[in-house]
Formats: C-alpha cells, sequence, structure tokens
C-alpha cells in the first residue's frame, strides 16, 4: 500500500470545490480516500462555528463523492492568521502510485463525557485511539513518524455540574491538547506509562511525545487520530522532529534536507522542485513568553497565544519553502518541550 | 558627526528602565540623544491609549535626563504582535563615535487640522518636514535611506463635522500612512509633484516612495519625521530596499549582505557577530490578500490586517536574524508597490 | 388569512430541534410556513461564518419538513452580544387560527453583482422586493406595519476591480443597511423617489424609512424581504413606531400600551400575561456617539458599534419585558432619523 | 463630617478637564478630596493600558491641586462598553455642606506578593484595608453601605514560578474579585471566617458579601478600599441592595425609591430632579449564563462575560434614570448570589 497526499485550497469553510476536484482525481486514479485535514478561517474563538460548516460541507462532498463518509477521517484545526492559506491535505491509499513507503491509519474513540475530560481517561481514550490507527496503518510503533489528533474540549456549559477542579478549567484548548498528547505520548512509548496522573495534565513539563500534533475542538466529542509512518524497506516518507522554537528556520530546513551542508538552500530547492509534498508544523511558546531569551506579547495580549504562534510561524515556514499553503498550529503542550514545536515534511522523490 | 544606535526593552508601555540606562550611557559618552523610535504593545484597535502612555513615560524619562524634552523626536508604533519584542532604539548623536558616517536628522510639522487631513494638505505638511528633516542631517537628498514618519489619524470623532468624503474615510489607518508617503516621496524626488492630487490617495498604486515607513497615530495631530542617511566618504551604515513579500527571507538578506552568494547565510553571520545595529520592516500584503499567488485571510479575518502582516513578519524576521529585537510594521501604503515591503538595516563595521 | 407567530431558541447555530418541533406543531394545526426570522449567535465579523452554518441547518430542517424549502424565507441576523438569547420566530399562515389581522409577504431578488453594490441600484432592487412581498401579503402599503430585509455586503475581496469608490467603502455593514432602507423607504412612499442617488447613499441623515429593519450579510447577494401588515377591520396586531435612542423604554411602552396612563407597567403586564407575541428592536446611535447628550464609546472602541447598541438594547427591552427572548439589532441607518431606532411589536389578544 | 460627591467626564484616560475643575470647586467650597471612583475606557484585555494611563493623569491632577496624592484613595476600573460614559465621581469632605449623613473612608494595603494572590493571605488583606477604612470613616461596621475595592490580579507572567494551581488561575479577573470579596464579607460580618479556606475560592457560591463591589486590575499590587456608610440621626443618604439579575429593573427601582407604589416612576422622578447623586451597579450573569431561565451567550462568545454584563446593564440603568453617567460594572463573585447583583444609590435630598 502506498499513499498520495494531496493540497487543496479552499475560499471559505464551505467550499468543497477544489477538494472535490482533488476527491474526484484520487478516486480515478484508484487511490481510496482516508483522511482530509484542514486548516479552517475563522476567529478561533468559543463561538467560532467555522469548523462545523466545514465539516458539514466536506462530509457532504465526501458521501457524494466516496459514498461512505465514515471511511474518511477528518481533522480541522482552526487559525489561518498571518500568511496561512485556508486549504488541506487529502490523503489516498493504493496498492500502487503516490509516495511509496508512506503509512497511514485512521482511528475514532467513542464520544468522551464532559466527566472524563481532562482526565487521565481522556488521556486513555488517545491513548487507545493511537494504537488503533497504528494497527490500520499496518506499520509497527517504532515506525510512526506523526500522529495528528483531535481531541475534544471541555467548555464551561458542559462543566457547570462537574467538579470546580474541571471547571476552574474549562474551556482550556491548551489542556485539551496536552491530556491527548500525554495519551499518545503512551501508546508510542515515549513517556512511561506510570508517570500519567491527573496532577500531571498541564503540569509535567517534562512529559512530552515527540511526533504528535493535537488540535482541540468544540465540534467533536471525540479523540480522532491519523497516523503517518514509513513502511520499512522504502526511502523515507515522512519526517518529524523538534524544532528549537517557532523561528528556528535551521531546525526545519535540516529536517527536509538532513544531509545538506547548506539545510536553507537544500529545503528551498526541495520546495521549489515540488518534492515537499506536505509541511506541518506544531509551534509553542514557552510559558514565560520568551523566544532567545526576549519578551514576547504571546502570553500578555488580547490576542490567544495559538494566533501569536500561528501567524509567527506561518512567517517562518513560508519564508522557508516559498508557499504558504502548509499546516500550521499553535500551542504544543505536552508534544514537545516547552517552547520548543514539532514539524513534519512529507517529502516524494 | 556621527550617531549611535542602541536598542532598548520594555516590559510595558511605560517600563523606562531600559531606556533611562541607555541614554545615561550615550550622554556618558558625550552623546547627545537626537531620537526614539519604537514599538510599543498593546491592541492597536482605537481606544489603545499604549502610546499615550508610553510617550508620557519616555518624555517624563528624557526631560529628567536630557533637559529640553523637544530636542530628541519620538516616534512609537503600536503592535507587537506575533514574536516582537516590546522595545525600540535610542538614536544619538556625537563628533565621533557611534557609526561613522550615519547621519541623523529629526522635524515635526505643526498640529494638522482635521479639516486638511487625508488631502493634499496633509501630504505637503509631510513633504515640508522631511525637507526640514533632510537639511537637519545635514545630508542630500539622495542620501537619505530612510524616512521614519508618524502621521496623524482622522479619527470618526474629528471628521463628524466634515464633508462626506471624509467623514466615510476617517478612522482609517491606512490612509493616514498612504497621504504622509506620498508627501515624503515628493520630497525625496521619487515621484512626480503634478501626480499628487486628492484622488490620487489611496488609489494610485503607481505612486509610491522607496525609502519611507509611515505610522499612523491618533495620539499625535503633527507629521513627526525622523531621517536616516549616509554621509559621502565613509562605508555605507544605513540600506533600504524594496522586499518582494512578507517572506522575502532573500531579499532581506541581500539588503544585509548585498555581496554574498549565500544572503541567507551571510546575514546570520552578520546577526550572530553583531553587526546589524538595526533592522527595519514595513511589510505589506496586496489588496487581492494573496502571497505568492495563495489567498491569505490578511484582509477577510476579525483581526486588523495589520495584525496579521505584523505578527508574519515578526517570524521571517527573527529566522533571518535569530533575534526578536526588530522594529516590524505593517501597512506598506504608498511606500512600496502593493504587496511588496520596505527594509532597513543599520550595520556596523 | 391569518398568521401565527411562534419563537423558538437554538444551542447553536446548527441547532433546528425547537425550530423543528415548531415547524411539526405549525403543520399540524395546519399552518403553512412562511417565514423564519432568527438571531445567530456569532462573532459577527468578516470570518462569522455561524449564519451561513445556521442557513444551511434551516433550510435542511425545513426541506425535511415543509418540502419546499423555497416557499419559506429565512432571513438571519448575527449578534447576541448582551443577554439576548439566540433564537428566532416562525411565522406561518393558515385561513384560521394564530393572530386574527395580521398579515405576512415574502419576497427575494435576483443576486445583486459586487457591481450594484452600495449603489442605486441596490436600493431599486430592495424597493421591487419589498413591491412583491407587499403584493404577497395581500394588503394595501398605508397597512404595512414592518419590513425585515437583509441586504448583501459588498465585500472587500468582491470590490477589487471595482471603481475607486466602491473600494473604499467595501465590507461596510452600515451602507448595506443604509441603500437598502433607502429602497424601501422608496417602496413604502415614506421618501420622495426623486431625492435617490448614489451620493444620499449613507449621506443624507433626513432620508429614512420608519417601518424597515434591515441587517446586512455577506451570506446572500439577494434582498431579501418580509413584510408584516394589519389586515384592515381587525384588531391592530403588529405596530411600529420611532423610538428616541436605544434607552428609550418609554417610547418602546408607549408602543405596546399606546393607550395607558402608566405605559411601563402597562407593557410589562401585557408581557408577563403572553399577549406581547414578539418584539423587534433596531437600535442605533448618532455618529458622535452620544446618547441623551453624553459621550459613550460607541464608535471609539475595539467593539464593532453594532455590539454596543445590541448589548444595551438588550438591556432596556429584557429589562421591560422581563424577558430575553427577543429580536435586537444595531444599525439603523437610513432606518430612522440619526440616533433614534425602530420598535416592532406583535400582540395578541 | 458630611460627604458631597460629584461626577465628572472623560474625553479619554487622560483628560482630567473636568475632574480638575470638579477638584477646584471642591477645594474653593471647602471640601477636602478623599476619594475618586472611574470608569476608563480601554479594551479591558490584558493589554489594555488605559488604566495605568489615567492613573497617571488623575495622580499628577491631584498632586498639583490638592498638593498630597497619597491622601486621595484612587479606584479605576475599565469598561465602558454600551451606553456607558466615560467619567467617575470625586467624593469630597467637610464639615459642612455636600450631603449631611454620607461617611467615607479609604485605606490601601501594603503590596501583596505573587504568591499570596488568590489565596486566603490575599482575603486577608482585603479584610484589614475594610476593617481601616470602617475606622478612617468614623462609622459601625452596620453603618456600612457600600465597599468599593480594587484587588491586584495575579498576572500569568507573575505566576509563572508559583504552584501548578496559582499558575493555572492566573490572569482571572474573576478570582481576583472573588477572594477580595470574601475578606470584605468577613470583615463586614457577612460571612463566618471559619469558612474561608483556599478551596472556598471562586467554589462556595453561598458565601457572599451583600454591600460589596470590587474591581481586578494588574495596575496595582494593593488592595485599595473606599467605605460609604450613613452616620446615625441622618436621613439614609446611601443605600445598598441586592438586585434579581441583571435586568432587574423593578429592584433596581425599590432600592431608589423604597417606599413607593410605582418604584419606576419614582425613580425616574428622582433622577431628574437630581435627587440620585451616584448609582453604582454590579451585575453578574449566572455560571450557566442564563438570565430568567433563559440562555443568553455571556460565557460562550469572544467577547469577556464582562462586556456582555456592562453594556447589557448600562441600558437597564440607563433606562431607568434617564441617563447614561453611573457607574456599572460587571462580575459579582462571592458580592451577590450568582446571577445576581448589587446596586448602590447615592441621593440627595
Amino acid at each position: 500500500m502506498s499513499v498520495e497526499i494531496t493540497h487543496f485550497v479552499t475560499s471559505g469553510p464551505d467550499d468543497v470545490t477544489d477538494l472535490g476536484r482533488a476527491l474526484h482525481d484520487a478516486q480515478a486514479g484508484g487511490f481510496a480516500p482516508r483522511a482530509i485535514i484542514a486548516k479552517t478561517e475563522g476567529t478561533a474563538t468559543i463561538n467560532d462555528f467555522s469548523r462545523a460548516l466545514a465539516r458539514r460541507a466536506i462530509e457532504d462532498c465526501v458521501a457524494d463523492r466516496v459514498g461512505r463518509e465514515d471511511s474518511v477521517q477528518i481533522i480541522l484545526s482552526t487559525g489561518c492568521e498571518g500568511v496561512i492559506t485556508p486549504g488541506g491535505y487529502l490523503l489516498s491509499e493504493s496498492t500502487s502510485g503516490g509516495i511509496p513507503g508512506l503509512a497511514i491509519g485512521v482511528a475514532r474513540s467513542q464520544p468522551l463525557p464532559a466527566s472524563s475530560m481532562i482526565t487521565m481517561a481522556h488521556s486513555q481514550a488517545a491513548e487507545a485511539v493511537v494504537a488503533q490507527a497504528i494497527a490500520a496503518a499496518g506499520i509497527d510503533t517504532g515506525d510512526v513518524a506523526l500522529v495528528l489528533m483531535k481531541s475534544p474540549v471541555l467548555t464551561r456549559l458542559a462543566a457547570v455540574d462537574l467538579p470546580s477542579r474541571q471547571r476552574e478549567l474549562a474551556n482550556s484548548t491548551a489542556l485539551s491538547r496536552g491530556v491527548a498528547a500525554l495519551g499518545i505520548a503512551a501508546a508510542l512509548g515515549d513517556i512511561d506509562p506510570r508517570e500519567l496522573t491527573d496532577e500531571a495534565i498541564g503540569r509535567r513539563d517534562d512529559l512530552y511525545c515527540r511526533r504528535a500534533m493535537v488540535f482541540s475542538g468544540t465540534e467533536t466529542q471525540c479523540c480522532e487520530a491519523i497516523v503517518l509512518g514509513n513502511r520499512p524497506g522504502f526511502p523515507v516518507a515522512v519526517r518529524t522532529g523538534i524544532v528549537r522554537d517557532l523561528i528556528d528556520i535551521d531546525g526545519m530546513a535540516t529536517i527536509i534536507a538532513p544531509d545538506s551542508q547548506h539545510p536553507i538552500e537544500a529545503a528551498r530547492q526541495a520546495a521549489e522542485s515540488g518534492r515537499v509534498r506536505a509541511a506541518f508544523l506544531k509551534g509553542g511558546i514557552a510559558p514565560d513568553g520568551r523566544v532567545r531569551g526576549q519578551r514576547t506579547t504571546a502570553f500578555s495580549s488580547d490576542l490567544d497565544p495559538d494566533k501569536h504562534m500561528r501567524a509567527a510561524a506561518s512567517g517562518v515556514l513560508a519564508a522557508l519553502l516559498g508557499d504558504t499553503r502548509s499546516f500550521i498550529s499553535g500551542g504544543a503542550e505536552h508534544q514537545a518541550p516547552p517552547g520548543s514545536g514539532v514539524f513534519t515534511v512529507v517529502m516524494a522523490g
């Protein structure tokens, strides 16, 4: 099995013109659509319904063309600040064609009750769903390059009758991401499961996964996973690494071009020649708001910290690739050490 | 005469600890403070009073240490989104020391009546004040590398009794910048003064200055200018150029290291070695919101376009310099062709 | 023919549970659904897609239950700030039952090209559609109590290639409302059509309709109208009047209880007894931002003026009715004199 | 001793024209300025520096005119949404004149270390400062009508090195208000001090003060109190009560006109005749966001809940008084039962 990855753009959350074309082309080429991961434009506030609209439009489109919508895992992440081009990737599987050696697996948990959220039960749901997705991908845990996960947010309304600690932590997108990342880390063997307690969530900075990107969302009650990995015996198709911080253009370049003496130039050439088929960046800023020792206002302004992160990161990655069509997300809680980030590239040829 | 340029940081708009130290050091070294140009953190909305607070704190600090506050031109620009470190530059003049060949001149117009704003009278006030600042710098127009200008905004309240066109265009920070940039362009000989009419303001994309950065503000009614240039017979100390777009890291690198084969690497080395003493970036996005042909949401989101621009640009420049302490501003109306930007570097040694 | 009006609530833009129940009850009672007018929660920014989501959900719900979705006119208005309860009204028609004497008519124009927007062509489209809706209601112009209209917004993107004046006025929700209100006024005979010119739009404060509420929207390119009126020979069922300003609780009370000596108490009793079946408030603040001679920050803050208006008005009307389930909207351009508003009540019994 | 209370308006945070006039008039009349309590316009975000600017301007103005600025307690509260007129009240004391029987006392705590914030130490500091202010007022605890308090916010930056619970609760203005309100309640004997534990803060809804309004602020590290009360033997000059909810116009009217059969009409007449000298409203919405059983979006939107509350409450109170110049604030944590509010009126004659 091999996987094709195709970028599509959107003119709004409910625009599926380009996605529809991509689905058509995939099917015409004998590929079975497996996953859609997209950035949705919207305000990224609690009353941003852009993802619900996008999901509805995409599900209708998929149902229309593929027939059985459940077979395609959809992960939507809001926030296209800076120079992010709204759009996403379609991942399709086939016995031939596409990128050889690239493996994909998807899975979705049962809906989590509100009382489970931001607790170990939430983490365990994430862990279980990753195990399922890895199995679906047909690879070993060690061959997993990236777990993309959508994790539900405990809303303030849903928390009204919960214990006070959960009430106080409600509406936190950071904790939604963090708790799921701990579960992924457990599934991948990156942390010792005995370390995992309710107390660790959002607090134990030393516990993190190195191969995960988690997105919070109020539009789902489930943990939803897409696993990407490399099949042994093929050239490495997808590579993930920790980057030092949001502005670590060298780190990103080195993940793209690990063997080059001039990684920035090599990365740019790879991008220009079309060999960079997809790029995913999950960037964080340390809790003290500092980058390279200097203060930023990421945690002390009217803008949500994620907006600062996404917008700044979009500049860095677009400068490196000469292209604004990447997948950029903020908030790397328990996904990387505080202040650092995760970068993944899918390459062909 | 030579000029020293020193960066200072702030922990808030009214924090002058580091500036006070810089002023002290300058005076102790025989330098006369001439100008302060700083980025202020704040919401950058019409009810953001951070600049007024910063100005009050800085003026008190200057009055305290320098004695005659009017002799120091202060330009404040709000907006530290992304990874911009709040702070600024102090420029001081001396007969020896500092950066040889770097020239500075400052000037301020009379307060503009509301009825003049966003009209040719506004542009002419900008033009006149630039001529004064150039004269103060003691250089020729051709040796000017950069004009930094603060231009007043016509507020909705001030426009209530004005003609309907001005009323409709009130609160526009883009027009405040654009009209002043036209005046600067006239002063520098970059455009034919006969082209300048009220109708051209904000409309004639082909009219622009190449050596100006303009900042709008409701805290002043005056056009306030700081001119930087190079004295003939010295190594070039300040260099300005047009960059293709917000993500044109090559363009920025080439302005820093014009003679290098590997400009990005050379620029980074210059930054690491401390030779890059100041960097100013004014970035714009074309009115259709596209960057390298792809859509962005800069003009179609809840965030002010300037916030998208500043935040994205902060990532690009910080990635290049490995440092978040630059001066970054959005909105290059009539300062560069639509979609492109202006980049200035001050270098020593 | 008579009309029933039923309130429904929503737990989110795509929640049609209560609306579905209302539709079911209406049909079970022999009523034909004619119109839905609802307030949608969302950010009310240019990238708020809540209306698109709500429209999709409502259209699906209507198609499901009524069969021919086009027969039901849907007007959605975003913004539930303050104490506005998200939800709306279903209006259904029957030969008997409901509120006797209440008349309804709906109509929708062809999509307007961008080049027509904020011009007389836009106004004329509004005028024509009102005439159609009045005819559909089967009443005379003099018996019209209220025209509710959705008017399209000229977006910045759609205006990119238009003349500079339209470009500069793009994204203005105020002008979208104003231009349509002028057309309604012409249709109702409230202003002399010869007064209507492009120059009047947004400028001639003395031209206004007294029986219109207009809502701007990017989700439609059409002018969409719902007309409410009273059939001669029945008790007055729907009453509209100008209120002095946003806080004119006496004015509102008097429209509810025109014959009472103690209108506030009488209005409250009418509300408590269930005789107030619907209330619509369109509130404005004068361009100088003053209310009863005192300054407000409605036009000089980070919040959109409409948010100030809606939230403040929601307090006034909820205080009067003891109920937060009314229809409240900001921005009464050309619908009432500057600073005043329009209030409509539908009463039974 | 008696107290005069004078309203002043501001055209911006640093406008002290009207306050200066009020100070002049007070002193000319033999009154000693004791306190200034004002609403400042600004974004009410963490990077809103309007209060710092206002404080600076007011302190300069007071120092200028009164000489010893410390003798005047200044409490500033941000947020003038809806139809709130920016401005405030000057309270001055004299042996004769003013409102007979009205008593005032002020006090300020030492700065609180970050580690004390949102803990019992914070509450105890509030308690102690209230006791001091009551003593300064020269009245008994039972005669206290209202405690106005400014309480410091634990910022995220200050919390970086604190225990995880404090870190997680950082930036919470609600907890800053709540913890201080518990201390005030203890000082006034409204709750049993043995009930007070760290666990109660923000959690024990049954613990609340009935005579307090607390405002959070990042501009001070101190608890700052202004106590208003009635001297025995005089007509009641200041009256406080709990109002049922934000829209409880009857409750407000009854506090103004407790003996009237038609309290709304009586309250309006009192306002029109100038007998209402000051009105303070602290409004809350229950954690489930419901008002009179119906949903609002106060806790589920992009707007801070306080903005919804202030704006809606401004409509209610302005409708009642026919005047927008009151003091309105949101967030009544531990100051009233969840969902209800506190209303205070100062009356003369």
